[in-house]
């Protein structure tokens, strides 16, 4: 059977450990798979990458920027392709282009066009494992490219796309997908199964587990992806069709963000374009713009109100200093002490009672909702940063999520 | 006009210097040169990938190395075009793939077979400067390949020769090539040229200066290389064709090495094809065998010495080991703390009086020679280790090499 493994910069986090996956790999490979490993750069590389990066420039081009960072999982690459035929199974390692992921031009986010399976196949039928340097390809001026944080998971369901498996499977540094974050939820639960969209917005909501790209790749070409732990033998998280699910309408996980601030913008003239003009010089800007709620205008006036990335605070609020004076708005407040807390499940949008049922607990607890931004599966509020942990408690206990419940 | 340079290791060993190069740069591209320039790893980059690559395994295969290793210039490449953009001019980094050096698919000591500069000259033409990284190349199997210790000085020669330029320049942490060690002989005088064979001797011979192939490729194709150092602005030593040069026949330099052990086979029964089968097994082991000398037979036996260097002693006493005994030597002995000093110039193995002269210096200081092994322009001598840096001195005087004399 032919296995595309992902492994992530925690699991080839040190000499030891890759020789610890390799060992893995050996009995699969000794029990007659074949396997396509995809690896992450060891541990904090990237980060260390960057850092050299910024030593040298305050401004590093992305171009030259890909051409640093893509070293981190050649290295990786390289190792586990060692350790691998330390335990005598022949291995190779291949870097992006060797393994044929063509990508756009976008430096830094690039995504991948095509992928040309030749040389991974030729490699396969010589009875090697394929080690993959994941987050990386090249693109049609022969530059190489990367796919941006967490594109190794990009490329393994590329991969299994590419190699016709019905499963790829992601080892990371926890077990699965968890009903909520279960280093502050001590009985939340595993899902063994979850739906694509489901995975997307407790993914957008701060449950870390998956890179968003690789699972809309994965939703687009109906790969499952299962998330599993490399440091534990036992089954994880399915990401698949709902179809095959547990009965829909119900909460699924509670997820959460912290390390965002909320901007309000005080009579905002409403009128075709304004909104455009307010969010694309922050888009321009590279701020990740999220939670926008317009509150009906009165008087030809309106508030809108956002959230951002807590750390691209001074960055925005420059920027909105001038359209503030461009568009003649008469105030920009900015709290920065917020957070966000979220239930996600298939059809709980339009199940009456659910969103209810969140409001209550969360003014039960005393908990005070700022702002409400919901989606087809999703019901969020912004609500005090003190306040989030509590109430991710209160309604994983609310909803039954736990356990024992 | 169109420079070739080369910064090694340590030209490019932090950020800070790495700036440094890149401003030098940069007011070189503003006075209207076009600039090729290939970078080495920095600092101890290289040693660092090998350590990596040993904690994962003892004998990893020559091909991931070289995977592994190519990683070091990539990013000391990338690091420089960065800088360059940040002195606000126009740059690109690219690996040795990019760059066009084609090899032979020997991994860890490959031969540049072709270089293709297509992308380097389109990349002039746009008025970029073309950072090159060293010592790789990728062979017809895509697979990437290193050339070898010191082979980003090879690169620079291959590109100076595709590039059609009459001098490449490398820069280092030297002035140039000296008449002896200045960090053992106090007058040592920095030369102003030199021959490629005398190079080639010096550089075989211990001093460190250049790659020794880097010296034949330039030998061949008639390349000048000038080797400068990168902190002061001064000239070097052209390494050229030996008409344009001083008057021949005289000691050009004095050449060391230490940290080798001298091998004696006694009683060798000497028939044909003897040698081989006593140095076939050390070449196997990649054992760099130096300054053989057999001794007359006497009654169908001969003695055969020969030095290695020092950290092969044990790897080449199991391999006689074997060979004692199918050979039917008498014994094998060793002694580690053995050196070598040589005189080197054109002409000075056929000159008289200059042998003489070197062994009357060397017996009036006490000095005791165990061998002697001589090429065309090359006398050297194996002495105990201790008495090599007092050779040096009484060799340098004597044939009045020093800056007063």
């Amino acid at each position: 059977m032919l296995l595309v493994h992902k492994y992530g910069g925690t699991s080839v986090g040190t000499p030891e450990r890759i020789k610890n996956v390799a060992g893995k790999l050996a009995r699969l490979k000794r029990e007659g798979n074949d396997l396509v490993i995809v690896v992450s750069a060891m541990g904090d590389t990237t980060d260390e990458l960057i850092e050299l990066a910024k030593s040298i420039s305050s401004s590093p081009s992305r171009r030259e920027l890909d051409a640093l960072m893509s070293t981190g999982e050649q290295i990786s690459g390289a190792l586990m392709a060692m350790a691998l035929e330390d335990f005598g199974i022949p291995a190779i390692s291949l870097t992006g282009w060797q393994a044929g992921i063509y990508t756009d031009e976008n430096a830094g986010r690039a995504r991948i066009k095509s992928v040309d399976a030749t040389r991974i196949k030729e490699e396969l039928k010589k009875g090697k494992v394929i080690v993959v340097a994941g987050f990386q390809g090249i693109c049609d001026q022969n530059d190489i490219t990367t796919l941006g944080r967490g594109g190794s998971d990009t490329t393994a369901v590329a991969l299994g796309i590419a190699l016709g498996v019905e499963k790829i499977e992601i080892f990371t540094d926890v077990k699965g997908v968890y009903t909520a974050d279960p280093r502050l939820v001590k009985n939340a639960r595993k899902l063994d199964v979850i739906s694509y969209d489901e995975m997307l917005e407790l993914a957008s909501q701060g449950a870390r587990v998956m890179h968003t790209r690789a699972v809309e790749l994965g939703w687009i070409y109906k790969m499952k992806i299962e998330v599993k732990s490399s440091f534990e033998d036992c089954p994880g998280t399915i990401i698949q069709e709902v179809s095959e699910m547990e009965p829909v309408s119900r909460v699924r996980g509670i997820a959460h963000k912290k390390d965002i601030a909320k901007i309000t913008l005080k009579r905002v003239l409403d009128r075709p374009g304004v909104a455009h003009r307010i969010f694309k010089p922050l888009g321009d800007a590279g701020i990740n713009v999220d939670d926008i709620i317009q509150n009906v205008s009165e008087f030809g006036y309106t508030d809108i109100s956002f959230t951002i990335p807590i750390d691209d605070t001074d960055k925005a609020l420059q920027i909105l200093e001038k359209v503030k004076e461009e568009l003649d708005i008469k105030e920009v407040l900015c709290n920065p002490a917020v957070g966000k807390v979220s239930i996600v499940g298939v059809g709980i949008q339009s199940t009456p009672g659910i969103a209810a049922k969140m409001f209550g607990l969360l003014g039960e607890a005393g908990i005070n909702i700022d702002m409400i931004s919901t989606s087809e599966i999703k019901i969020g509020c912004i609500i005090n940063e003190e306040d989030v942990e509590r109430a991710i408690k209160v309604l994983h206990d609310g909803f039954g999520l736990g356990e024992n419940s």
